[in-house]
């Protein structure tokens, strides 16, 4: 999926949301475990019941791959399940030498069909580059964090007093484009995403930590948002996880409709949509 | 398999090699493609020729990870058929949040028993630690890579004058001990080895860029040895592409054969075994 089309569904949506499914087997409703994938199951009635509202969904890999090949093969079957209309992200964070990041590439947009994959900055440029060679999918390089070790190696400051995180911004933002890379930005700070921001003015954020991991979504579109919207924000747990009885897609789905109607206030408010 | 045996095993085959099993169904010899599972086959073979030298599989995880399901088959079965008194290095690069990571630890040390897996720091401490926790199974941590990227962000010097890796390896040396943490560290310089060994001079390394990557044998023992060896490396594409014809396996031995007895003689010169 190119850009345009992205903001087009983010506008005809009033949503900048992402469901991030995580399917967890020891969390999902009882009476799911019968079935035959309970997983693609619990997956397929989610996105039913929030595709409304959701521009993008974000499986995390490691949730399908502890479980194996039986993991894979409910991956592939929900990904086939997502609206083509909705922009997805393997939430994989891949990276390695440039021949062998060729072939995560290859298994996330040509054996899966992906738009999008997260990937590790730490081992630079010839590891990033193979995934932008593909077109219109996109690389969603982890430049800040939302979680505790963030502040282990994100934060320090080089030489001439710069966090890694903008020495990763500034050097990855000249390898691919707006078009083809966006960044992970936690939204535990605020003041963070603003200096984000300012670095890097025109690419999309992928922005988890909304929600479950405490950061503000007023204060998301305040400091992050941009002209073309410029906002992937994520939320898992507070969705799909929102009641674990047989009304867990409905109270999906409620979730979901209180985010979008919240996001479609913070469109109006900062792009007049 | 703990340190203690690990160390055995290299002195007992006088070799610390590793063989890569970068295994790709575009390379492997024709006539194994009317197999079942080629790629098995392949490495099946590979193993029987070359498990006598070394002490260490390593695959990389991204081979399989392309071909879908049927590379997860592959890859378990290759698992299953290594002796288990070689060390087995899942080469998956993976790191998340904390409850994240707790998955990836599942999926290669529960669901496939991997003895140990390659993980990227950027997402500091919580990313790490859940790998730690199964008993007599390691983290190999990127700290120092051998392809052109690193030159991006591992050498970036902070204001007190350390580069990155160097403040990889400080922080990272507390949250494990050398009995279950390793770091990769590239091989293609020297001097660069012995600068890592005085900052973590217990841990073992995982040496890539033997061979193909332009590394010296030699000088990676002579800057990186210590005194329970301290060191695995790694040959792939040299070993298990020697030849592409019927012969291939016989001509893998071969290679790594000759490995093995160059490392005889260097842990002969440095360890006197």
């Amino acid at each position: 999926m190119n850009r345009k089309t992205l903001f087009e569904q983010i506008k005809q949506k009033k949503s900048f949301l992402c469901v991030g499914l995580d399917t967890d087997p020891a969390k999902i409703p009882a009476h799911l475990l019968k079935e035959a994938d309970p997983i693609y199951e619990f997956n397929k009635q989610i996105i039913d019941a929030t595709q409304e509202y959701t521009v993008a969904y974000k499986p995390n890999i490691a949730f399908y791959e502890a479980l194996g090949t039986k993991g894979w093969e409910s991956l592939q079957k929900t990904l086939e399940y997502i609206p083509k209309s909705i922009f997805t992200i393997a939430d994989a964070k891949r990276g390695d030498i440039g021949n062998t990041s060729s072939l995560y590439a290859k298994a996330f947009f040509e054996t899966m069909d992906f738009d999008s994959i997260t990937v590790a900055p730490y081992m630079g440029i010839d590891s990033v580059k193979p995934f932008l060679e593909f077109k219109d999918k996109w690389v969603i390089l982890l430049a800040l964090t939302s979680n505790e070790g963030s502040m282990d190696f994100q934060l320090t400051r080089s030489a001439e007093g710069k966090p890694l995180f903008q020495e990763v911004l500034e050097k990855s933002s000249k390898w691919g484009t707006p078009e083809n890379m966006m960044y992970v930005v936690g939204a535990t700070r605020g003041e963070k995403i603003a200096e984000v921001r300012k670095i890097v003015p025109e690419h999309f954020f992928l922005v988890p930590g909304v929600g479950a991991q405490g950061g503000s979504l007023k204060d998301v579109a305040k400091y992050g948002m941009n002209s073309e919207c410029g906002l992937l924000v994520n939320s898992s747990r507070g969705i799909i996880y929102a009641s674990n009885g047989e009304d867990f897609a409905e109270a999906a789905g409620k979730e979901a409709k209180k985010l979008q109607e919240e996001m479609a206030v913070l469109l109006d408010k900062y792009l007049s949509l």
